[in-house]
């Protein structure tokens, strides 16, 4: 038999398969429950918005046919709205998609990529797959340590990755701090901010949309996804900010048709929604407020978030055990084993009758562990 | 400013853009026409099928929750359809991202990649994305030379890869011819037969599954698309299916959630829609008979075809020419520059009453041109 993985490229037989959560619809089967609801993806709790689903619709009417190549309804969309340059703008099938084809572009064995401790899984697996050296940052109070970045920087370094607010801690760096530390970074190194939950971290005077930045730092990439806050987590679409040359190099490199057009359509309307967004926004804020009254009534630790999901630390238990009970219960959350966080879980916040559901269950569980 | 071009890896900079078949409304907007039609991207003139749209709006229900990862579902509908084992499919966003993959995953500066003159322009831009040297066999009979792609073989050849039938042309190699073929070559040396046409090359009682050979070529690839018979191009889907090895490490490198649950759904209903299939199949067969009745009354030279596209040959006509004459006269068709093929043009069989407005236009602009 011939070794057919002696042949791969870079890293690719070092990485794991990426471990998603468990559908819904896996568990109900390998559990024989019927009654589950997911709080593990960071998904929108209230679906999508009727405006993006009625869209999504209208777009399959013409499913047989490719999708706009060059996504043009779209970027003029994003033009219209927040003013960012379609020469800036490459569209992909959800943020990840991006993320890959800038590392497929710009990593390689002869470059390091710095990025904090309990980063998205993505950063080291994609280091690893183009063969670059990873730099791991610890975080500092739980967040990405800027001035250890900075320190971190050698010529060799081609990317600074991390999310603001974090995944999966939920952390944020203030608008100001991000500003200053942009500054220090030299504009051969690449810094990439993943916004994934950038909708979910406002409500502060200080708040800046990081992409006005783009004309005043060449090595800024920002990128967004339409799977959060905006529900389109399973039409698969997002988009990346990058100066022009950055833009044009991935344009050239990601498959021609690489969104599909339900996606474009319902991202389009998406973005008309205001009522829809400022509704999950809203509901998220106020329930992240009850995940941190619960814990503190439970002596649990919830480090302060930022995003639509919090990062639990029960400390003395173990982690993996209470998801396991609570999947039992048919509530599935997210254990952080694969970041080596053996103690905290993440669990993304969802209506208020799930959140409910969720507080009685580690309720019931926690009682059971005492006894 | 600085040069981030001169970052990128491999042959990135060195190939353009993707050039996309125009989509309607883009020549609508432009032209000022209403009245358009597409032959240009080989997509399904009769939509898509009404179980797979229904599937599709079903699916999208649950668009906030990402799709199953690991596409259960449509796995097993391939394996109870077909009989392909789960452990050999790799799902993606068309099999142009699968083929990506696969070059990413396997194709280097060291190696060599073998194709025919005139293929599947993604063959060429990820052998040079991917920094590795073309071995480009010219066609002989307009067909894949398969003598003298064996005779191209060297140490260092990775893949050989070709569409069956072929695109642009439309011919299509044997069952017996490509089975002969595949004894002859390396164990290392891949080889992917890129099967987006696959569902219309029928008819003859030789034909064979070429995914039934796998067992015996460890080193063999099919790589097969929803876009063209099952008229699911505008949502992004496609399997490629290999040794397990290979399948591992393709699933590896692909984004976890690279295939959206329309995409997903409608898949798997598409593949139970027999009489969708059979309609699709039939008029093509039917109306391709058509084409080569009008190319003989005009004297005009086709190329023989078994896909759901013909290659017309204008030889003393500019096809480039004809191409800009049809577009606007609101038909729009695929010159084939970019494949330096100045008098050739690549028509997708439509409905029979496309294809009638497509004959009339071109008899007009034949008529003018001999004035």
């Amino acid at each position: 038999m011939t070794q057919y993985s002696s042949f791969a490229n870079g890293g690719i037989t070092l990485i794991k398969p990426y471990q998603a959560g468990k559908p819904i619809e896996e568990v109900q089967r390998e559990l024989g429950l019927s009654d589950v609801i997911k709080l593990a993806s960071n998904e929108n709790p209230f679906g999508m918005s009727q405006m993006a689903k009625k869209a999504a619709f209208e777009a399959i009417e013409q499913g047989n046919l490719y999708p706009d190549s060059n996504g043009y309804y779209l970027k003029q969309k994003l033009l219209s709205k927040f003013g960012y340059n379609p020469e800036r703008i490459t569209l992909g099938a959800g943020s990840n998609e991006l993320i890959n084809l800038l590392f497929e572009a710009f990593v390689n064995k002869d470059v390091n990529v710095i990025f904090p401790e309990y980063s998205f899984v993505v950063y080291p697996m994609e280091t690893t797959v183009n063969g670059a050296l990873a730099k791991v940052i610890p975080l500092k109070n739980y967040c990405a340590d800027l001035e250890a970045i900075l320190a971190a920087i050698d010529s060799r370094t081609r990317i600074i990755a991390f999310a603001n607010p974090s995944n999966p801690i939920g952390t944020a760096i203030s608008s100001k701090d991000m500003y200053n530390f942009l500054k220090k970074v030299p504009k051969e190194t690449l810094v990439v901010i993943d916004e994934a939950y950038n909708e979910f971290n406002r409500g502060d005077d200080s708040f800046e949309d990081t992409a006005k930045w783009l004309d005043e730092f060449e090595n800024l990439i920002v990128s967004r996804t339409f799977s959060k806050a905006y529900g389109l987590a399973g039409l698969r679409v997002g988009y990346m900010l990058a100066n022009p040359e950055i833009t044009s190099i991935l344009n050239r490199l990601r498959a021609p048709f690489n969104v599909n057009i339900a996606a474009l359509a319902a991202a389009c309307a998406a973005l008309d929604d205001k009522e829809f967004l400022d509704k999950t926004v809203e509901n998220n804020t106020r329930e992240r407020v009850r995940y941190a009254e619960f814990c503190k009534k439970n002596s649990l630790f919830m480090i302060p978030s930022f995003a639509n999901f919090v990062a639990i630390d029960f400390k003395d238990y173990d982690a993996s055990a209470i998801a396991d009970r609570l999947l039992h219960m048919g509530v599935i959350v997210r254990p952080l084993l694969g970041y080596k966080l053996k103690t905290i879980l993440r669990i993304s916040i969802g209506t208020p009758h799930e959140n409910d559901r969720f507080f009685k269950c580690v309720e019931t569980i926690l009682k059971d562990m005492k006894n």
